[in-house]
């Protein structure tokens, strides 16, 4: 506790949607670039798109599917979480919740770590999906920050994506770098690092 | 409104779980069986073994991948619906998620249509999965029927399932029972076909 | 099942909140004018002023309060409900639930009755309290109705209210009216009396 | 952080019962007994039966209704919150609801604090009401601790509580004491002052 260098914490950073214009797929892109800009916080993107269906068969010796190793070894490795949760018929993405699924078997690679959750969508902007993040969450072991909390609106003027999903509004960039600095805050709090490293 | 002969309905059972000795596939051939011996019902597994993520990308022209397409006609050719939802981190399964969602896009195939969700688990009996569920449903218009509720305790004695995963407990069968009753009861009441078929 | 006039149905209304100006009040008074232009409809207005805190203590002999007595009735004598569910920190009224729940003390007053559900308010126009309330629904054996669902945000240009909390945007109104319609329809159809009153 | 004293916390108990026999006032009356023996806890009864139902009109020139006052005054000046949340209708109580409601009225008494949720009652002990409890906790900016959790099937044998409500299981006081630990340990850690205070 105080370390004389400033903590570094790790972000893993999860979009719920597999399609490459996926507007949730481009807030995990503009956090990586927010992220280049802040001290103390390091982005690590843990692509979903390889994982096979959830298969508990598949579990061989108690060894995973190599794409599951490999997302595993990403979430145990973070520090903190930041996903990007599409709605998905009122609820959490199918693949979305096929990747916790995976990473929680075993040796729960969430538990007692920091996390947010941000969305864009219509409607709510993704908001249904997140409260059933959250619950799943009391499972898993993730201490949710509770604020500031971002849901994009995806489809109200003025544009917030370009046509390759990126994010383009200054507004909504720096709401999501709040989301990002209050995760950064809370992750080194329950660490007991308080204000130490954010300067 | 009001045919001679009883009407028939289909009842499409999915279960959420891919594991071979699954309990909650355990609850869909208990379903299977039950249904055999109840007048006016047909029963239809939808299974959802091989289907890929959710991926829209994978859309072309219109058209789904070939297992996608397959899945979406047993649904949109069912009067009604039989969840036997595992809960997995207190939500739905990965994979039950996603099966629903491929059969939501386009043309939705549940739309307007009666509903039922079982679920055997630990602690709640896969309580929390369900109303997740019912939330997704309303996205989809299903109508749930709200009682009989389900929740099977699967590991609470006496044992509920065999070690293949076959429901072996008499009272849970009976229970079962009463749920596909309530559900074709419903599914006849929606249609406007009241108390004619189930005589 | 038929009948030659057509059949009229009795929708009670609740709003949730109890301050005179209050935006879901106001919806609740929209509808009741509305109401008088639909066929087949009464609509009686189901106020839960007066209501004590729900305490079991204050039942004697079977009897409740003289206020919930005439609460109960008026939700005993009702075909079909509609909710006006603010949102108060992310879920259902206090004042509201506590209504619901003496009307469902003893003799469940709700059981097997159709409802919708709107409501006003900020962010997501009320809408995390409607996923609360269906889920209360469960229990209650309520229908909700799915479609369409109206969340009206109230402090997005251009005014919906007035100063007093009267609906004053005929578009907003227009969605309440089909809210209703939708409401009408789906209690008929639980009746077994489809098409037949709504000519 | 590291004080040479042991950090005290204060902790508000909340029942969302008035019945004086409740299963969920025990459950506050043993953590009453169960914190005395607990090194670095203070116990405050937030008692709420003397509540009315919240109506703003009810607030004059910033002033609440004396009895609100007063709970408020407990709510904000307690470091963490056990909340003792029966189900009524698989959702939150509505007196409950109702208190909460009061506290988070001007200036939110519990923003930035632990939160601990335990409750009583059938089925899954009342399991959904703790559920949209967290859900409220968003909002209000608790930091809800995710384990243990715990949900006392109040109706199982052996008899959890007396005639007059109160726990007498051992294991379930056991339990109970393990969420206050919890609590209190999570507690600290938010405040900065880790393993220093505890024993």
């Amino acid at each position: 506790m105080g370390s004389v260098k400033p903590a570094v914490i790790r972000i893993a950073g999860i979009s719920g949607s597999l399609r490459r214009g996926s507007y949730n797929r481009g807030l995990i892109r503009s956090a990586i670039e927010i992220c280049n800009s802040i001290k103390g916080v390091e982005f690590v993107d843990a692509d979903i798109t390889a994982l096979p269906l959830l298969n508990t068969d598949l579990e061989v010796d108690g060894k995973f599917p190599a794409p599951v190793e490999e997302f595993r070894q990403k979430i145990a490795s973070a520090d903190a979480f930041l996903f990007a949760s599409p709605e998905y018929n009122y609820s959490i993405a199918g693949p979305l919740k096929n990747a916790i699924d995976w990473a929680s078997r075993g040796q729960n690679c969430f538990a007692d770590k920091a996390a947010a959750v941000v969305s864009a969508g219509g409607g709510f902007g993704g908001g249904r999906s997140q409260y059933h993040l959250r619950q799943v969450g009391v499972f898993l072991d993730l201490h949710f920050i509770n604020k500031p909390e971002l849901f994009v609106q995806a489809f109200s003027p003025p544009p917030k994506f370009d046509s390759d999903g990126n994010l383009i509004d200054a507004n909504v960039k720096e709401r999501l770098k709040q989301v990002i600095l209050s995760l950064q805050g809370f992750t080194l709090r329950l660490k007991g690092e308080g204000a130490v490293a954010v300067e």
